[in-house]
């Protein structure tokens, strides 16, 4: 932009599955709080909704895993994802570039908003919170990119202004994305890349 | 818009100030918990910020205002503004129109956060629980209408999608808005007239 200032790359980072590994945590507690009842392994987790998928397994095995997120601590509790806290200290230093956290709080929000704010302090720091967007519908947020492990995101807004990057998670590995949808595999895929693709040429 | 489908109006509406009386609930609190110290009654608050106000009047009476909001149970506490409830009621009811409650948390976010959604489900049921979004920056939200009672409204979008309402509050009363800046002075005045201005022709 000859004699103009670039404008800023706004990128949107899902929390879930992407800096925290809800999934791995989720089959952690369940198996410690019900031994006895069979789990889903991760490499046939299938579909965003683990209580769906347990329903199907056995209908009151749907209550179960819900009670396992659902517990004081279970968010608090979550481990990063490899690769993501460096790549979110590195993308909040990088140059016209705005990283913003747009994370969806359970329906039973008691232990859930809380704690994820305490999580997003203790592993990223203030400068993160601060950058904190809790929203049930991301598609009224605006930005260029948005990374996030869900397959399918809605909301009002029929046309979003961000591009969603699929994050690559055990329960959306299997689908086959029709392009141009893309996906970023894990933090060390090259994130990097991503983001200038999106910049004003 | 003639064999069209007429796009939806999307109404951003902030919380302290504009559904729950925050100033009314820190005057009430500051002088239960300070007895003895100086308070700014409404009619001389001047100013978003009250803990900048006090720390004019006496330097250490702005922690002790900042005490006041920080405390557990002072935002779940405040009460409605008057009109306020029954008019997000009527809102949600409106034919193409979305509304969604935003607001930005305080930095000491420990009570504040969990006690807006609480404040939430109480108020104004379930339903508004699903339309909260808590940021600290409301520029990247994108909307036809923000209403709220922040005179100045800054973020890392020089040019937010939404034409910011005020809300008229006791801080920012003594205001004159340049055009084509407008205020709703309270729920009682015509916020529907408002909504209609921004549809599309």
């Amino acid at each position: 932009m000859a004699g103009g200032v670039a404008p800023s790359l706004r990128v949107l980072v899902d929390m879930d599955g992407v800096l925290s590994d809800f999934e791995g945590g989720l089959l952690r507690d369940f198996v410690a709080s019900y031994p006895g009842e069979p789990h889903v392994e991760p490499a046939r987790r299938k579909g965003f909704s683990a209580q769906d998928q347990y329903r199907r397994l056995r209908e009151d095995l749907g209550d179960k895993i819900a009670s396992v997120y659902e517990s004081p601590g279970f968010f608090l509790s979550l481990q990063p994802i490899p690769g993501a806290i460096e790549a979110m200290h590195e993308m909040i230093q990088m140059p016209n570039t705005e990283v913003f956290i747009c994370t969806s709080p359970i329906r039973k929000y008691d232990y859930c908003v809380s704690e994820k704010y305490i999580w997003v302090a203790q592993h990223l720091g203030p400068k993160f919170v601060e950058r904190l967007i809790l929203t049930r519908d991301k598609t009224v947020v605006s930005a260029d990119l948005l990374i996030d492990d869900k397959d399918t995101i809605k909301g009002v807004e029929p046309n979003p202004s961000w591009e969603h990057i699929l994050f690559s998670c055990c329960h959306n590995k299997h689908l086959k994305l029709q392009p141009p949808r893309r996906r970023l595999e894990s933090w060390t895929d090259d994130w990097k890349a991503i983001l200038e693709s999106k910049r004003s040429k």
